[in-house]
């Protein structure tokens, strides 16, 4: 007899009458049995969106297939489907600042983030980090050489291929991805991002929004694509500030939004909460 | 041809696999397009929880029991099923202080709160809200005179049946409801009431919480139970405060989140997105 | 033997030593007594701003700039001093959304607002808001006629003076003030805006961060200058939003946010907490 | 020429007027220049707190006492001063869960807590925190052994006076202090604690809460007193939680707030921001 696993089942596809009950049948017909479900039909794209978690008895992807190949085909699914033990493997990019690698290892360690770090980029050497403890993850230094920025990425792109990379983390990496890289690690590379209201274009955006006197400052998770700073929003927090705070303390209390918000985002992502709707996110929260 | 009615079901029942399919199943089988469906599942009680919006050709009560009938008696389902547009009737409860009515009353002209408000109900007379606009709504002054507190209260049921009140909501009601009558209104009747961290049990809670210096105050909308103030908690709001706020600041913050605390939880509660799960509720967001 | 007042004195100076010192000497030889007393030193613009609460015998303007003569002189002191008693005269602008001048009648009826309202000034008609109590406060339809915006503009200007209004509240007025009108208001006419993050520049904002699927909304209370929203900011507030929340929604939760965040800013503002540092503010809270 | 340093004096007195200024006239007199001042005067309990961040020609604690003689015996101060740079002397308490020292070790590392850690002590032994990198801070490892708690304490008390401790932080030290203790440590040891609304009382708190549903959590930072879990509060922050938050989830959630909440209070007591005002606290943000 079969062991019996948990599994995520995300899907979307055009929105019509029908789409729950087939699913849910087809689940249940596989001995399934449903313990959550999390569903958002967009009125304005026409897309629905659908995440469920149950139980089965073990099955190859193969086996899940040909489940679901009836409901596939009569409602155009999308889906992806995993044992909720299969932790994704993730690559966490970083340049100097490491409050978010930081932040990401404590937490991974004492098992908040369902994950399985497969290594750590950063453009600077090993010894940036002489207080952080990898813990046995591989760590690679691709520092933008004299051959330039394109065999950087070259590397890069080598690396994710070769460890099997599901998932790229930008943990506070100073280097803009090319659009080539962006549009290839399309729905499956997270940012994290300093944001304001308002907001504030070009350099120094926290000497900006000093200037201007904003009274709250913020944090942005996104997912990366080949227009800068602005692909889908998965979470977003803010600090209320005064006058008082220098640029310096903004910098400070920017810190801990971003490494909370990016934290969070990956968390959601790492349960198959996060679902792409176009220009925005579904977020089963 | 009957004419296509948005409808709202929300049932709970013993958790056992298949419920959803089987309910969407049925409702599909009528024709039932779904709009949005939220489920959940209390591992610690066993109880399963599901709201569904759906379109269908209008039906009444009977029809929608007869199509509900195989899966009502399968899985021992407690549901609720009415069309949308059908807003519940409220009776709104009030004493000297007027600020969350005043809030409630412009929410629903301006159609925040889909409610039909049949009554206002107040220990004080008519002349203690002057500035207040009750468009139509009838006023029934209420005190609680020399034949006592039972006498009033027999008045107020009285009311409320003959009303077809099916929701009382105590916007800032400084009466304590007696067991029995909170007994009576049990899941259709909604108190907001301060709330502390710590809390603070006895009079005068912002005098105590400000000689304690709490940094934030809050307010609780819950449903009223016959135990006082301890009813399910639908939902609550905080504020930060400083050593500079004197007890009557945290009374006049405190009005602002009172007001939108209890603004929410009614929404919610119109909306039918708060189920009660034993001591506490399941709120569909 | 004169009666005993408290007084407000705000002031701002090049940032030099000395100047509390003086100041509150000045005002202890008048047998001034310190209740409040609030600063910041602005690094960058090199001005020093003041706040002091204090009570003392009842003394005219011309009594206090003669105690204030030889401090003034010494540091360059721009200073404003009130009886705390004299409310300042307030004009509340609206266009057909009422939800912030209804949101701020009743702070101000119930004490929250320390203010006089000397007029309401609509683009609209009385009839436009039937529930409104307005109590009395003078109410001018100053619609933009075929006599075109400048004669609208020139007629509400007369009203300023003639009312002696002291600030303007632009409460979601829909009318841009143009940049002769602005400029007179500068540093006494108050506007509410809604935020996001990341800012959105044009028509329907709502709908566009929709679309961008921002997981938080805001609105900012500032300054009205000639640069349109883009005054010293006062106040800014935000609420967490999800992708179920449609852009009806998000202005039905924005509606909450103007309202408080311009209730604040005002409240801040009444009590002199806010000076105008260059293009940002300091608040004292 | 003697060299110019930043110093910091807090202060407290029984409220009377003229305190400001006399205090200023002394430090204006020893060439002292005022950078940031912040006061209140509690009209409850008739004490008057005073924080003046400010410049001046390097004294001994000696040259300050003699400057500041006439105004302390004028006044009836009690003050305390010492110059920026001078951190204070911090022993960090953890047991198990080492979240909060993690997090404090990090912000320290990076310059975010201007503090001297003079020793990390623990009821569990070293290897108990393999990752964490105490980068040369003494370890001690203090269990509750068999010659029982007094025996524990005396040794913790002997480490707090040979270390030269200013302050203990109880990074989540689930050791109960003794009243003794509690009241040698009186103003110099923090502890960060779990908050609700409403509270409860005793063991497994998260799961109380859970049971009756509460929306928010928090944790509060608060000196710590003999009145277990009720000295003086420092600073509080909230998160919200849903139904689906299981309480596993809580304590995550939980370890946010609680290394957010304690790094923020530790912060502010470095600069010394925080000051004793009977059972409350005065926080000069």
């Amino acid at each position: 007899m079969s062991a019996v696993v948990d599994y995520l089942l995300t899907l979307s596809c055009p929105d019509r009458p029908g789409i729950v009950a087939a699913v849910t049948g087809a689940l249940a017909a596989a001995s399934g049995d449903i313990l959550e479900a999390q569903q958002f039909g967009d009125r304005e794209t026409g897309r629905f969106f659908l995440r469920i978690a149950f139980q089965a008895p073990e099955r190859d992807q193969a086996g899940w297939t040909q489940i679901l190949a009836t409901v596939t085909r009569r409602f155009e699914l999308q889906w992806a489907l995993r044992p909720r033990h299969a932790c994704r493997r993730v690559l966490l990019l970083v340049s100097k600042f490491d409050h978010c690698l930081a932040d990401l290892l404590y937490r991974w360690r004492i098992g908040e983030l369902a994950m399985e770090p497969v290594g750590i980029v950063s453009n600077h050497p090993r010894e940036t980090y002489p207080h952080l403890d990898f813990d046995g993850i591989p760590f690679h230094y691709l520092p933008v050489g004299v051959d330039g920025k394109a065999a950087q990425e070259a590397r890069l792109w080598q690396l994710i291929e070769s460890s099997g990379t599901e998932l790229v983390v930008l943990a506070r990496y100073m280097q803009i991805l090319s659009d080539e890289l962006a549009e290839k690690l399309q729905g499956r590379c997270i940012n994290i991002h300093h944001s304001f209201l308002p907001g504030f274009k070009g350099a120094r955006p926290y000497h900006q929004a000093h200037r201007r006197g904003v009274k709250l400052i913020g944090a942005t998770a996104h997912f990366v694509t080949a227009d800068l700073d602005e692909g889908p929003i998965i979470e977003q927090d803010i600090e209320r500030i005064t006058h008082l705070d220098t640029p310096e303390d903004m910098i400070r209390i920017g810190r801990d939004i971003e490494r909370r918000v990016l934290a969070r985002a990956l968390r959601l992502y790492l349960d198959d909460r996060v679902l792409i709707d176009g220009h925005k996110t579904v977020v089963f929260t």
